[in-house]
């Protein structure tokens, strides 16, 4: 696959002043440090001294002491390999990487639910596989409601029950009856299927509620396509839920977006666009436009669209398309709120179930939901 | 001044990398571009490879063509030396830098009041020196309402008019009268002239209009004052206004938040923490400790505080002080929004007063003062 994006040159000077910041040791201190910093700065100033790109040195960033303990150990946690650049050969390689890592996120799914008192029941709504996760008790207020959750995972990963963990966390931490659909994803099954099936799911949902005391959401891929679900929703008629909660939401499958620049290798998530991210992309559009509206929902007209809380985090490689579907909804008069989590790459908030960060979170979707879903 | 950070080492093979990365053109593509990434990915991974701190590559990052043009120009533009690395050696040298500074400023005003159609009244509130920014019709839905403004600047820059140019924009995108005052500020007054004099214009704007009807906004320094302000008004049994606006607020000013790290050397504001934002520290405080809450808010309790609207950038080096106010505020049970903009540096939202982001910003921040004040 043809590598769409120049690497950049970075200036010979600048470089130099790298390599011989190398010689520096993390216990030298003072004068030394000072003149390091000195050669550092001045080289920075002569490489940004012009109007253009922005030059910025190679560094070691440590673990921010301002996330809490057990986000800590995400953001320290090394680059997930082969996750983030898998770059299978054919069809038969995808579906063997796929299942290996979605089993063994599965296998984790159990004991999780367990601790959270979540049951996972398989079924069938519209035609199309799915799970109800419940809580242990489900809240007076929350009897009538029912979410939609649409799972991540860039249209190639998390089939089955490994993409179910979000759901779970909504229903453990909102107290909320979900149903998290399991959508027909590429080599085998590239676009539209995956929106066939959201569809299907919401028209189905539609008989088992009323939209007014319904809400859709899902992270990333998840996230994009509850957008996409509202734009194809008003394209056909549809009734719309009373609320949206697009996480990080992977709105433009291009590499458009400021932090897809300045979040790449820093994010240990999805480290960078070049990974397994643009062949997702190009496996999911299948040879169409891959700024298509309904694939890339960040092109379509926002206007109409139900309240909608976005979550984002400051090493998200998303951070950019978050924050830019954000100013969409609110320039389209949509009600919009945003929350970003310090030190947080891309949907760390559904990493460790137990991270205060993540009951934050859900805790903050819960909250909006309450406020716009009816009873 | 000692440098207190440690410059992390870079391992030798990446540098080495990093230098070989440098021979590539940017005409250069295909092939040699992909073996250039190879490269770097495999750098990349195994720097990568454990947990720990994150290594990121130095490299040039393209100005994103998801700003506005005007906002683009802004993003472009070259470091601002010597605003963001002055290290003044002596009070004379602070004042006749920042005095030439706020010349410039303070002229480039004239143009910009007469073009927004923003008048100034120099004034006298509880003893301070401040201006009355009015803009040509005051809506009457904002006839009995009254904004204070705080300025920013690092508790060293933008004395006199220099500090009134966002009291213009908020005069004239949101259709208020504002007062803008001139605080005391180091060398000569080290905290805490200016948080004195900050409240006694905030008791005099008590007998001016009812504080249901008024909000306290500020920008970087600004913001973090405002923060405190709201602090030292809770502790002397001082009426709130009814919300505040405190813009990617100083609300620390130790080197704490991971954006101090993460957007070091592309924030072509601020720089980086050891420019002048460490000595300017040390100047205000004047020997206090910089966590005494009273000079960094983040560390208050927000118990209480009136309904905030907070706005930062993705470039930004205080966007982790941004997101963790507004998380703290929220977790505080404060209702408080969060927006951020697209490959913005800090406080850029007040560099072009027309552009599209900025009429955003104001006007954002306007909806929510109408929403929350009085009338």
């Amino acid at each position: 696959m043809k590598i769409t994006r120049l690497y950049a040159v970075i200036p010979l000077a600048l470089a130099a002043a790298l390599a011989s910041a190398a010689v520096a040791q993390d216990a030298v201190v003072g004068r030394s440090m000072t003149a390091e910093y000195a050669t550092l700065e001045a080289a920075q100033n002569a490489a940004n001294g012009m109007a253009g790109p922005r030059t910025v040195p190679g560094r070691s960033i440590p673990v921010p002491n301002t996330a809490s303990r057990e986000l800590q150990v995400s953001i320290a946690a090394p680059y997930r390999v082969p996750n983030w650049n898998a770059d299978p050969k054919s069809p038969e390689e995808w579906k063997e990487l796929v299942n290996k890592l979605a089993s063994a996120s599965a296998a984790a799914q159990v004991g999780i639910r367990e601790k959270l008192g979540v049951t996972l029941e398989p079924t069938l709504i519209g035609g199309v596989k799915a799970f109800i996760l419940s809580p242990k008790v489900i809240p007076a207020v929350n009897q009538n409601r029912l979410l939609v959750h649409v799972h991540g995972g860039g249209y190639v990963y998390n089939p089955g029950e490994a993409g179910t963990g979000e759901a779970t966390l909504m229903a453990a931490y909102g107290g909320f009856k979900v149903i998290s659909f399991d959508y027909r994803m590429p080599p085998d099954y590239p676009y539209p299927a995956a929106m066939d099936d959201a569809m299907a799911v919401w028209k189905a949902a539609l008989g088992l509620q009323n939209p007014r005391n319904m809400a859709i959401f899902g992270t990333s891929t998840g996230g994009g396509m509850t957008l996409a679900m509202i734009l194809r929703a008003k394209q056909e008629g549809l009734p719309l839920p009373a609320a949206i909660a697009p996480g990080t939401p992977w709105s433009d499958l291009t590499e458009t977006g400021d932090t897809y620049k300045t979040n790449e290798w820093l994010d240990n998530v999805l480290v960078s666009y070049n990974g397994y991210l643009s062949r997702a992309a190009q496996l999911y559009a299948n040879g169409r436009d891959l700024k298509d509206p309904m694939i890339s929902p960040i092109y379509g007209d926002f206007t109409g669209f139900p309240p909608a809380i976005l979550t984002s985090g400051t090493r998200d490689l998303f951070l950019s398309l978050t924050v830019l579907t954000h100013r969409k909804l609110r320039r389209a008069g949509v009600e919009a709120e945003l929350q970003v989590f310090e030190g947080m790459s891309h949907a760390q908030y559904n990493f460790d179930p137990y991270a205060p960060e993540t009951k934050e979170t859900f805790g903050e979707i819960a909250r909006f939901f309450d406020k716009h879903l009816g009873r």
